[in-house]
């Protein structure tokens, strides 16, 4: 006979300390970037929405690489009044098909040292061609060379390199991207779908998108622990930082948790049903998500405050 | 043998004309509303998410109940600077658990006669009691008495109602949401979840979520013909209305259209692969999209703009 799982919800207290699992998991630790101390490894990548001031000066001061996806550029020349503020903030490389940035925007940059890399193939968005630049930077030897050196043939240089380059697969490169949400509804889902996309493809690639108002990332299949110093990184304007597990791949999935408000156990969600939103952080120092396919987190987070 | 049905993608010209699909079909008209002469059954929900004036007063003006979940009324309130434009604005209902609106914006809509129903319970989010009140308002011939006379068990009283009261199903009820999208991402995606839960729940009616940018809404298996008078009610900033089609749901969908810019035949989209976005409008009367499961669409539409 086969066991029949029953789902359970179960509200818990407010601040519980949560162990490490037991078995096997992945380890996340999605506002690391935020300490002083190891940056490694981490890029911003900004795209082509308005940029919060504050936001925007505390992630890059977390990320080694930065890099605009073609309009993004417009965005982070703007987000600055003054000039002696703005030549602090270079992107190392600008990308994409260039039909959005500003030639003045461009010529200030290239000016400053920043290296534009037209990719003009509309078979992949300018996200993705961001993606594969940051790839081929850390994970390739001489990737920062063909980078700055080129040449990089216009229309789709920069894929068929990382293609035919050999990569190192064994670093974990921690992307954080600006402007993937918020802006119209099929680049929000756009972006989903590219995290996604990179759980297949790249699996050691973590991209975490970041809104005014939260981090959304992707927990793969499997036990997640996702890890933190202490929920005052969350700056969450609530007591509990507010969270939501979104089912949005193509298939209903079925979790427990260990950590939230309202945990749950064995819990089929999907996106025709039920979906659980709301949904608050209760542990202290982490949580666990067991999932059994890859499923979307948010957690509310705002880096607008001066903290 | 089976049949290979193949793939194909088609750039359009910009500006095509088409006609209604030969078999059955359903007819959407998501910018009807704008029109001046026919607002029956019409209602908008407005919910806890910053508001355009603009936006507010051009649906306002084109819907005939006026229903603010919870705190919803304090965005309507913080909407208006002058108390003369203010009050000229007063929702019909407000209903939700109230832990968010503001006292003293629930007493002044209190005394400009908007009646406030009360209901506590956590199984339905506020968005959801919005819906089934415009329900009961609009599909049960004795439902507006009971929504402003009452008694309503302050739990759950509405969702009560409507359950053990006969509605009537052949009038089609088109809602029109600010504020569902935008926010905190678990919230975003519990509105998307929304559009899917109604669709099985009460096929006559049609939410339609409108953002910044663009408005929101499901497509039903089968074809539909989206239809307008002309182009200029999206009031885009592209010269083609940019659109998504995003298979939310929890399958790959298989589509075809007429009257994109990029026209699919026998398309397979999930999330977890390929997603058509940026695409765009052409059809100058209306557009056709065949799909074998239900799916989310957005359309590019300002109506922050003066027109």
């Amino acid at each position: 006979m086969a066991e029949v799982t029953k789902e359970e919800v179960t509200e818990s207290e407010d601040f519980v300390q949560i162990n490490f699992p037991s078995g096997e998991y992945t380890y996340l630790t999605p506002f690391k970037f935020l300490d002083k101390d190891d940056h490694s490894n981490t890029a911003l990548i900004i795209l082509n929405q308005k940029l919060d001031n504050n936001t925007l000066t505390k992630v890059w001061a977390s990320t080694v690489l930065h890099v605009c996806a073609d309009g993004g550029a417009n965005r982070l020349y703007e987000c600055f009044e003054s000039e002696e503020v703005r030549s602090s903030f270079i992107p190392h490389f600008i990308v994409g098909d260039l039909d959005s940035i500003r030639s003045d925007v461009q010529s200030y940059y290239e000016r400053k040292g920043t290296k534009v890399i037209p990719q003009t193939s509309q078979y992949a968005t300018d996200f993705t061609k961001a993606i594969t630049l940051t790839k081929i930077y850390f994970h390739s030897s001489e990737g920062k060379e063909f980078l700055k050196q080129g040449p990089i043939e216009s229309e789709c240089g920069m894929l068929e390199y990382s293609k035919n380059t050999s990569m190192t697969k064994d670093s974990v490169i921690n992307l954080y991207a600006l402007g993937g949400i918020d802006g119209r509804f099929d680049q929000t889902i756009s972006s989903i779908n590219q995290l996604y996309k990179l759980n297949v493809s790249d699996p050691n690639i973590n991209l975490y998108l970041l809104t005014a108002c939260d981090m959304i990332f992707l927990l793969r299949a499997g036990t997640s622990y996702v890890g933190y110093d202490s929920k005052s990184v969350f700056n969450a304007s609530s007591k509990l930082p507010t969270c939501g597990l979104l089912p949005l791949g193509s298939n209903e999935v079925c979790i427990t948790t260990k950590g939230l408000k309202y945990d749950v156990k064995n819990w089929k969600t999907d996106m025709t049903g039920k979906v659980s939103s709301s949904n608050a952080i209760s542990g202290i120092n982490g949580f666990i998500v067991e999932a059994d396919h890859p499923i979307i987190m948010n957690i509310e987070v705002d880096l607008s405050k001066s903290s």
